[in-house]
């Protein structure tokens, strides 16, 4: 897939065109894909940045929306994003507001980004107030995802990525999640073919939700958010340490199933078939030991989408179907927290 | 007008509101505001910025965004932009890429603001490299222009906004520029009565061009920047001193008018209408002593509209009439500069 990157930019006919990633992303994949870009005659401004969270920052916005400057780059550029989510997100906001908006490819090389991240057109970067909290709507002119370069994700990103994958299926489609658990030691192995196929029905499967409700605004997308409010509440509360994204998104599907299951909007089954699903993964199912369920509570009522202290959650109603539901009370919230930090 | 801001806002039914502004405009006109907005049950989180152009930076709209957040300010907020083009254009980049994207509304304090920069959604920051290289396209859910603000305001900043209006009269309405000088001796002396009438023309004519070409693709819009070519590489070379915006844009337009003739795109008697007018309020027609036509030259060429070394300039083809021409040999322009150094 990497090899097709440069002549669909050239198809795009870019006035200049700018790359951005790691030091270590360069070297590997980036090299071939600027001097591909050089044979066709086009030069491209390479930016790095560190990788990690903390790159995802205006302050590092700032120095990219710079060094594009610097290069030359033009409002009739594309910029290349080559990375994870991090760099997708990064890269997809300074191509939003250089010059009031160029465009962007993504080109994801962690299976979270491949899945997940890299479909939507929701870039942006962190405040210290909390992640993602400054951004834009801009959808990339195409993904590139070369299951590939998944070759190098160390296991535990891998199964990171697995459980967005696995959510998709938990709220869209319960046959997606049966072929996962199917091709487990193949996905685990990295079968390069296998993963081509789960990142493409996963894209295939956000896609359409994000095209139903792209800004976000009638519920539909919103049911993406599944394990997301329990979710962020754990990798606000861990200081976005210990945990991954995917690993903290597990937990709050699990979370979150069971608040469905205690309020009878779903069967008693989803939340065990939630929880069967992610421990085959080895993605984790209980509260890590020093979280208390009254500081996620809290945490949760300073989120973005709180209303007048009631909770806002993505929950299941059947394995492969979610809905949006609003105003829940965070006792129930609070009892099923309580119950999973007692397993723990 | 000011009374009706408080009324209008309260009319969207915002979540949350937030008002940007300078500290002694907030005092000003900014108090009788929040007062208002108070009385209505709505509290502003009120964020200030010190005056000038080095507020229009992304560290600034950092703080801004950090202190949107930590009061509470929400997605389904509108923030008020109190103040001249600085506040319009940060507070209306805040509210584009907060949460991806608030609302906003515009109470511009300066005439040049009234008449020019609160209209027609552009918003957006500087960086080192160059003015407005960042930023978005967002449409204000109004304007509230009032005149009487304009009490205050020096006299040289009030000729500074004519210089754009006169701008609007040249490139779409010679009848606008008639009245602008029939009457200058009100606007000088601030009648608001009159000074209503011109900005409401000027916003009208203003409007109806973005209107036609809201993301300045089709070379429609691209007639606002009549006399910007030459003015940008003007402020670029005094460092963006000593001179106004309004002011450096009526030295481009004088100096763009002659380009047009000598290129014979429009009668001679047009770059005389224009030199006259712009005169008539004792806006400056001449090169300032220290600028040479080859440093100007190239900071045309350096300019983000340039494209193989030629110019792209929007020139009037009759005195209310205008369009955008690409490809322009620059010794033309290095010619009708050496001129206008000659008569400094």
């Amino acid at each position: 897939v990497l090899r097709e990157v440069a002549g669909a930019v050239v198809g795009r006919e870019p006035d200049t065109i700018a790359l951005i990633t790691h030091p270590r992303l360069l070297a590997w994949y980036g090299r071939p894909v600027v001097d591909a870009l050089a044979s066709a005659g086009l030069k491209a401004t390479v930016v790095t940045v560190p990788p990690g969270e903390r790159s995802k920052s205006l302050a590092s916005a700032g120095r990219v929306l710079a060094e594009l400057a610097s290069g030359g780059f033009t409002r009739g550029g594309v910029i290349l994003a080559l990375g994870g989510g991090v760099i997708g997100d990064l890269a997809g906001f300074a191509a939003a507001v250089y010059h009031r908006g160029a465009r962007f490819m993504q080109i994801p090389t962690t299976l979270l980004a491949q899945v997940d991240a890299s479909v939507g057109g929701k870039v942006g970067v962190d405040l210290k107030a909390g992640k993602n909290l400054v951004g834009a709507f801009l959808q990339p002119l195409a993904v590139f995802a070369d299951t590939e370069t998944l070759a190098t994700l160390p296991r535990r990103h891998l199964r990171n990525g697995v459980a967005e994958a696995l959510k998709h299926g938990f709220i869209l489609r319960a046959g997606f999640v049966d072929r996962l658990l199917q091709s487990r030691r193949r996905v685990e192995a990295r079968d390069a073919s296998v993963l081509a196929e789960l990142v493409a029905e996963s894209v295939e499967m956000k896609a359409q939700v994000v095209a139903e409700d792209e800004r976000d605004l009638s519920g539909s997308r919103a049911r993406l958010n599944f394990g997301h409010t329990v979710g962020h509440a754990i990798e606000a509360a861990l200081g976005y340490r210990k945990l991954l994204h995917g690993e903290a998104v597990s937990i709050g599907m699990v979370a979150e199933a069971r608040v469905a299951s205690r309020l009878g909007l779903c069967p008693r089954h989803v939340p065990e078939v939630v929880e069967r699903a992610l421990e085959e993964y080895s993605l984790p199912v209980t509260l890590p030991p020093d979280l208390g369920p009254e500081q996620l509570v809290r945490l949760m009522r300073a989120d973005k989408k709180t209303e007048g202290g009631k909770l806002s959650m993505a929950l299941p109603r059947e394995v492969g179907s979610a809905e949006l539901v609003k105003g829940l009370e965070p006792d129930v919230v609070r009892q099923v927290l309580r119950e999973m930090s007692r397993h723990a």
